[in-house]
């Protein structure tokens, strides 16, 4: 069998010391951190769209990217030697999970039916792999925004076809997922949004993605399919405005249309930050919610207005992240996507292990780090301690439900004024998280 | 009686090709525009904090602001004479209602029941002035952040005695309102976010706020106070994040915390674009949730990351504005507030007048030309047309929730694709647009 | 003769009441304006790339636009046939100039001599129907950023050989921009930036740039080519950081290495906006430093954090851009340069026009009412005034350098206090612009 | 003698592994680090306004800070207290250095002459304080923002009167600086900038700002002050647009008005990226053209739209911080000036200790991965080699401008295409970075 990347070893755990750059130094798969192994704790997944099907081309520019085993073209043969390659590189990296977009692994036919016989092959494919890898699929979905017909969106396309069509190709990914062993279904409406309120029926188009996804949630019943349901909340970008535009505005969608019990959201950090959020903040509001199924780990340049999905190299980054994720304890059957790509300009196929390397020691080390501090209360003192004036007298009357205006008013005027503050310590505390950093 | 603005004479209408900077160009308070007249459709309000309160000063600077009848201090006599300057300045600017914080026009005394004194003594004239001009009280609120004591938020505050606090004081505030015939309550929650996320407890936050919320829905109803309670979405500043993100951010815990029924949205365009939306944007997104319940009328500069609280000079979008609120037959009980306020470099008084003549100018084009795209069906018709694959055959039975996804499958496996798109037309409908500007 | 828009008649002017969409309602080409005709303030240019070259693909998403004449091939005879397009268009659309990158007008070969050799048909092919239509070349530019050769920059590249590739290609490109009697050549330095700073000598990437520059002039100089050099401003996208970030990073660029005499700015609307700058202001800016040259008229979307490259409707925008372009007495040997694209979802080829004709008739209304208002002096009185203290005494001694630090603090000493302040009046004069619009 | 900080000992260096919140963990001032010490290194800075004038007071909300030694008068009294308090501060914490505004440290007068009096009378007990500790004084500057008559500007106002007064308020600084042995002058700009385009006179004003820091360098040459001058960009905030918008403004200024061998840039962190650009931008941009002086030591956050100033904790930033000043081999005279200031939630004392123990930290660790990634060549190695093909051959020729356009066509007419690039490399990188993180 032809190995592509005849260059680059297993990867291997080496310990920090190590400059190996094609090596963990911190990921250590089997090592146990707070009870559970680091594997099982970050749920690795590679995403089959940026990593294998990825050119480098920006609407600037042409493709860059040297993948000597890809002719570029949309052959099926083409997408099959595709699934070799990517097997091969999933296991040289150790990773458990993939995931993948139906238009990733096999290419759209001339016609609806075409397009689902593709599929069909390529999953045949995947399975085997699948088999004989050990690899597992975190989660698939459907590509709804690159074909030109979901140009006005898909399930909020103003064009009843078009919905229909998306219909069709959402049942079969859901059909080829199942059949897969996915353990999620992602909905990222890439074009579920508008580019111009003049031309929008945003009332009509909401209605007609929650019916979209009504359908979705009985067929699913209907085959037994048992994966999570999520939604990827993004502001923009290809639209002016995405509904889905943050976790926020995904939950009052799925509050307002009876879906709750139906649907959790994929958190992606170029996302939230796009969106005016910090990805800490996505997750927690998310998990409070018991709405955090799963992430999307990448990282965007906050000084650009664009999804630059570079993957995550900041320690604080992913200790916040492994902070939330511990205080529900972990994202099963969610995992950690590197929904990331090299840089245009990172053109060899060794890039996208040093990518993805660095990507998951960086989230070993912000577990190791988040585990620690979990340890030590380093943070969970202050805060229960903060609040601590709910925890009896008037405090635990408000939370109960007992106190009303009016008894309040009575206690204050008797008081004149409040119990003083007491400081927020915000430096306090961010002196303590560079002690684990 | 002393006059403030001795040389301002009443403001009154004069035509499109008056060049008099004391008059209306297109605000004609009695035109009737639509079957209303503008003084019903534009409901205009003066806010108190910045036409009254401002001085001037910023971050970098102090007071600037040549305000003659002001003595600077805190004293009651002082907050009482601005109560005329403040009558005779809505009356000769001819605007029917006015708005104020609690602590905008009473001073804050050394206790809870001082502070209340102090605003029943203002109230009582208020109320007087209120009888012999007409001038109308639009919405009260209180202000739960100036004072340290909501430094760490107030119904979000982990400091119980402050929730008691803000719950003493807004119960004062309904009852001042409801006495004065507000038809509205406001909630801005200048402080009710975050500053840092590892010292916040965001659930319990949350949680305290609901029930702050739903206390004072039932102290409403047990004196009476009919008026629509409104929510103000800010997604930050002074927080680093505020809850009331955005609409979206406030519908998600409306509905979560069982408060449709019970709480509308304020929406400001400062806050809609700091939020990454367009006010046109937030104002349908309300809209068609039927929760659109009034506007504070600003707007900011899109290359400032702040509040900047100016006053509405743009054409467009006023008109944007305005085909929402036509869409919904109007805002009452609800209004056009002016949550703006002059430059810091507009030291006289006169300058408070250009900038509402100026506001009121530029709603009042926008209400006309929103009146003429609506009866020209400008745009309705193209969206209408665009959105009438829906209207029979397959686009009907997804509508009418008749369809599931094999259906819609077997439909297009047949079909084999979509029917065509046609144009988004956006450059043709920005044209038509022009055309009426 | 093939006609590509059959359906699109010349466009005509039919004054501001005509509900035609495919006539001009403001842009009358031969209608005096203060002196001079609209065609001669305006010198409205075509841009190839957008216009003739775009397909809707996205970052997102496939090719959209239906271009029945293209077939979507790199080869010679269709980009000759879309000169013919090209000619047909700017003619019925009657706008006197056009621009081009050589890549959009011809393809690259499989060697640079091929390329050259493509380039000369194509622009024998030019010249041939600029003779016969009358339009003319505004300016040639390079394409330096698509090829994956100029990943790394070009000229800025850390490889020699692809700054030796620049040189012969812009070599080329003035050379053909000479024949065709273009009146500026455009820098655009795509790439010219960096993507990390870890890998960058951005002191040796920006001499690189200078020496470019000095040969590029040098040879123009050995052609004869007198043409404007231009350098546009754009921070960012595709590089991270662009060196030439907006006209302040230009200029001290430009004065650093000595090119004042030689450069001058192309100023971008969503380049400024980007840039964290109004066009506005770019523009006065580059015009106080007498480096104006010309424009590229467009607009982004200020919630959006990309170029988006919209057409221009906005009038205040245009009668901002006007009263600028007007106080320096027009733009020649500049012009007005639509970089502008129809939205990927506004499909048929009569949306072009529809953009165009939007485009133009915002600009001639700028047009027009910057020149109201210069005419009525509505600003310039205000202004001029504002900076009287400086017209004689201790104002007039500073402007002529007499006064020293000793002399204002011995005049000060005396005085105490400064001569109070007037009044900004930004309300009002935003008010008076409103009068205008 | 009153002390202030009763429950703060002399902060110490404690080592890693330090728990205690009043000692440095990294911070060990004559530790030898590349063959100077940390003290020499960094030269750390306390600046006065912040540290000890800051009363926690924002936009929304009134003074929250706990500051018990401060009676919150103008009072001359209370200045001179402060001193004590200052000095005590920074002599627990062991700052070397100090930054002060002349208002800062002294009131403001009823007239020039008294202002000049105060200041006069607590430079004089600063210089004893001076004394006493060792502590020396970084800089010096003047205030010219923050009282009224400089609304509109200082050099930059349209009102004579204020630039003389400016003059002669930047003339006595200077003096007190020169008497205090400032080793440096900074020049903010906060108000040279304009709220508006309509009501300015851009050009005059910049010629103004010129004629301005001409006098002052005449002056400062004139008492023999040698102290750098330096420029501190910031690009919005107060205004609307400062005309010092970020290094590129600055410098463009500076060359314009042959201020290049007087003026230096004082680059702050939140001010750079507030601009669009990184904090490792500015100061490499600065560095590579002679001009980077000094640094204001702070962060922003990213989310936010305005000057948060808040204490650096991100240790990769402070890392590139301190990669470019190694690079040149140190700041001298500059330093490291923290403008920063507590959060108004951190209300106590200690939290000042806090906050700057942290900033000082951070500090150190990056200078200390700086100096490790130097000293193994771990990025330089990279850089060199990239650039390599300009040492030799044609790239040789270029640098040293002995190439034409005519060469090089010639040279890649042959050629026909340029060598391939090598791969950007950027994830490596940064997975390098983070092995010394």
């Amino acid at each position: 069998m032809t190995e592509f990347f005849p260059d680059v070893p297993q990867i291997a755990y080496e310990g920090p010391s190590s400059k190996n750059p094609l090596a963990f130094r911190h990921y250590n798969p089997d090592e146990v951190v707070d009870g559970r192994s680091m594997k099982e704790w970050l749920r690795f997944s590679v995403c089959y769209w940026h990593t294998f099907r990825c050119n480098g081309s920006d609407p600037f520019g042409a493709p860059t990217l040297d993948r000597p085993w890809d002719d570029g073209s949309d052959a099926l043969d083409n997408a099959l030697k595709r699934v070799d390659v990517a097997f091969e590189f999933i296991t040289k990296l150790g990773a458990p999970y993939y995931c993948f977009h139906d238009r990733d692994v096999a290419p759209e036919g001339s016609s609806l039916s075409e397009s689902h016989a593709n599929l069909d092959a390529v999953a045949a494919k995947l399975k085997e792999a699948q088999d004989a890898t050990g690899v597992k699929l975190l989660w698939g979905t459907a590509n709804l925004f690159s074909n030109p017909r979901f140009m006005h969106g898909a399930a909020t396309s103003p064009n009843a076809d078009v919905f229909a069509y998306a219909a069709a190709q959402v049942k079969k990914a859901i059909e080829v997922t199942h059949s897969l062993g996915g353990e999620n279904y992602v909905f990222w409406g890439g074009r579920e949004g508008y580019m111009n309120l003049y031309n929008t029926d945003m009332k009509r188009e909401l209605d007609h993605l929650a019916r979209f996804m009504h359908m979705a949630h009985d067929y699913a019943k209907e085959i037994g399919f048992t994966g999570q349901f999520l939604f990827e909340p993004k502001p923009k970008e290809p639209t002016k405005h995405q509904y889905d535009f943050d976790a926020a505005a995904c939950l009052n969608f799925i509050r307002q249309y009876g879906l709750l019990d139906i649907v959790k959201l994929n958190i992606e950090t170029n996302h939230a930050t796009l969106a005016g959020h910090s990805m800490m903040h996505e997750l927690e509001y998310a998990r409070i919610q018991n709405s955090l199924g799963s992430i999307d780990a990448n990282t965007g340049d906050m000084l650009l207005g664009w999804d630059t999905d570079q993957f995550p190299t900041d320690i604080y980054l992913t200790s916040q992240v492994m902070l939330v994720i511990m205080a529900q304890g972990g994202l099963a059957p969610g995992g950690t996507n590197f929904d990331a790509k090299v840089r245009r300009e990172s053109i060899d196929p060794v890039d996208l292990f040093h990518a993805h390397i660095g990507g998951m020691d960086t989230f070993a080390r912000g577990l190791k780090i988040a585990a620690q501090i979990r340890a030590d209360n380093a943070l969970s003192d202050f805060v229960k301690e903060r609040y601590s004036s709910y925890d009896s007298g008037i405090g635990r009357r408000i939370e109960q439900g007992q106190a009303s205006f009016s008894e309040l008013e009575t206690y204050m005027l008797e008081k004149g004024e409040a119990a003083p503050n007491q400081s927020g310590r915000q430096e306090l505390l961010e002196n303590i998280i560079n002690q684990y950093i």
